[in-house]
C-alpha cells in the first residue's frame, strides 16, 4: 500500500483526535513508566500522552515514514521506530499500550491483542479504539462501488478485505480473562462537515485509500466520481446546509 | 408515579455515575459561577459537578423528596430544590445546566432544551445525557409483556409512553441555530453483571417502575417472573458467566 499522506490526514485533526481522548480519559494509570502510541500516525495521539503523562518515557510505533517524520518534528522528546504491530514486542517496562486506529488494519488482531496483553505487568493497560463503521453508508458505498463491472477485477479482493469487526461479547470473551479490569463501548460521533464532498475527502484520508490505490488516474477520478454521487445522495444537508457524518467506534480498555 | 427509591437506584452507581463522567468531560466551560443540575437525583452527579468546579456556586434540582433528603446529606454545601423541569427557569447567572438521565421523562423535552438554551448567556452550556435503549432487548421486552392479555388493561397505555428519542440530526436542526458549539454523539455501554436477574433489578431502579407501579403486589410478581424469564432467554451467559448489558445513551453538549 501507498504510503500514508500525514497533510490528508490531519485535515479532520480536531474531530479525529476526539476519539483519542475519549480512550485516553478511561485508562487508569496513574504514573506510568513507560507509554507506547502503537500507530503513532503523524504524533496527535501521542502528543496527548505526553500531556497527560510529562514523567513518562514515550515511545511511537508505526509503519509509515512519512508520518513518523511529522511526529519527531511534532515532539523531540519522544522516540519513534518504524515497525510493524505484528512483529513488535512491547519493550520490558512498558506499562501502558496506547493504540488509537490501528488494529483495524492488523490482522487476526484479537490474537495480537492477547499476545501484547499477556506481555504487560500487573497494573498495566492496553488500551484501544478502531472505528467500527463497516456497515455505514459512507463505507457500504465504497464497497458498492468497487463491486460496478469497470471496478470489480482490481477491487473484488479489497471490497471483501476488512473485515467487520467482532461483537463486544467476543472481545469480553477473549480478554477478560487476562485482566482486572476491562471495559468495552462504542461512541458514535456525529461530526458535522461543510457538506457531503467533505465526506468523501474526510475518507480520502482512512477507508478510501485501499479502493483507490490500485486504480490509475483516470479510474481513480471515476471511483471518485461514482462514490461522490452516492454519498451526496444519502447524507442530505441539515437546515443549515451542513452534513452529520455518523462515525461508531469501538474502544477497550484492558487492564492486567 | 411513586417517589423514587433511592436505594434501588444507587445499587449501581458507579456503572450510572460513568455517563455523568462522560457527559462532564466534555463540557468546555473552565469557570463557570452557578452550575444546576438538573434531575440530580440522589446526588452523585452533583458530587462530580462539585468536584470538577469547587468554587461555583451548586444548585440541585428534582421532583423526588427521598432523592432530594439523600443528595442534602451528600452534599450539605449545595443548594437542593423540589421543581419540575417542565415549570422551572434557571436563576439568572446560571451558566451551566448539567441534566443526566432527566430529559427522557420531560415532555416534548426538545422544546423544553430550547427553552433553557435561550436564556443561557453567551459562553454558558446545557449538557444532557439521555439513556436511548427503547430498542434494546430489555426494553422492547417490558414493552412485551405489559401487551400480554393479563397485563394490557393497566398497561397498554404505559406501554405506548415513553417515545422513542429523535436521531441526532433532530436535535442539530433545533439547537444548532441557538449556539455557538454544538456536539451529539452516542455512547453505547457494555455493564458486566452477575447474570440475568440482575439486568432485571436494574431496570427495576428506572425503566421498569412505571409499569409496575399501576400494578398490585400478586401481579407485579407475575409482571416481573414473564420479564425475567424473556431477560434470561436473551442475555445469554459470557464464558464465565457474566451477562453483558448493552446500553446506548445520547449526549448533547450545547455552547451559546
Amino acid at each position: 500500500m501507498a504510503d500514508w499522506d500525514a497533510q490528508q490526514y490531519l485535515k479532520f485533526e480536531d474531530e479525529r483526535t476526539r476519539a483519542a481522548r475519549d480512550l485516553l480519559a478511561q485508562v487508569p494509570v496513574a504514573e506510568p513508566r513507560h507509554v507506547v502510541d502503537i500507530g503513532c500516525g503523524p504524533g496527535n495521539s501521542t502528543e496527548l500522552l505526553a500531556r497527560r503523562w510529562p514523567q513518562a518515557k514515550l515511545t511511537g510505533i508505526d509503519t509509515s515514514a512519512d508520518m513518523l517524520r511529522q511526529a519527531r518534528e511534532r515532539l523531540p522528546q519522544a522516540t519513534f521506530i518504524e515497525a510493524n504491530i505484528s512483529h513488535w514486542a512491547a519493550p520490558a517496562g512498558s506499562d501502558v499500550l496506547f493504540a488509537n486506529a490501528i488494529f483495524q488494519w492488523v490482522p487476526d488482531h484479537l490474537a495480537q491483542m492477547k499476545r501484547l496483553l499477556s506481555a504487560l505487568p500487573v497494573g498495566g493497560a492496553l488500551a484501544v479504539q478502531m472505528p467500527d463503521n463497516m456497515d455505514e453508508p459512507s463505507h457500504v458505498m465504497m464497497r458498492e462501488v468497487a463491486r460496478l463491472p469497470q471496478f470489480h477485477g482490481k477491487l473484488a479482493h479489497v471490497a471483501e478485505a476488512r473485515d467487520h469487526l467482532p461483537n463486544p461479547g467476543v472481545y469480553y470473551d477473549a480478554l477478560k480473562p487476562l485482566c482486572a479490569r476491562f471495559d468495552i463501548w462504542h461512541t458514535v460521533y456525529n461530526h458535522v462537515l461543510d457538506d457531503a464532498p467533505a465526506i468523501v475527502e474526510w475518507v480520502k484520508g482512512t477507508g478510501l485509500r485501499p479502493f483507490l490505490d490500485p486504480l490509475e488516474f483516470p479510474e481513480r477520478k471515476e471511483f471518485i466520481e461514482a462514490y461522490k454521487a452516492r454519498i451526496a445522495a444519502t447524507y442530505l444537508p441539515q437546515a443549515d446546509g451542513k452534513v452529520l457524518l455518523r462515525f461508531p467506534r469501538l474502544f477497550i480498555v484492558a487492564v492486567k
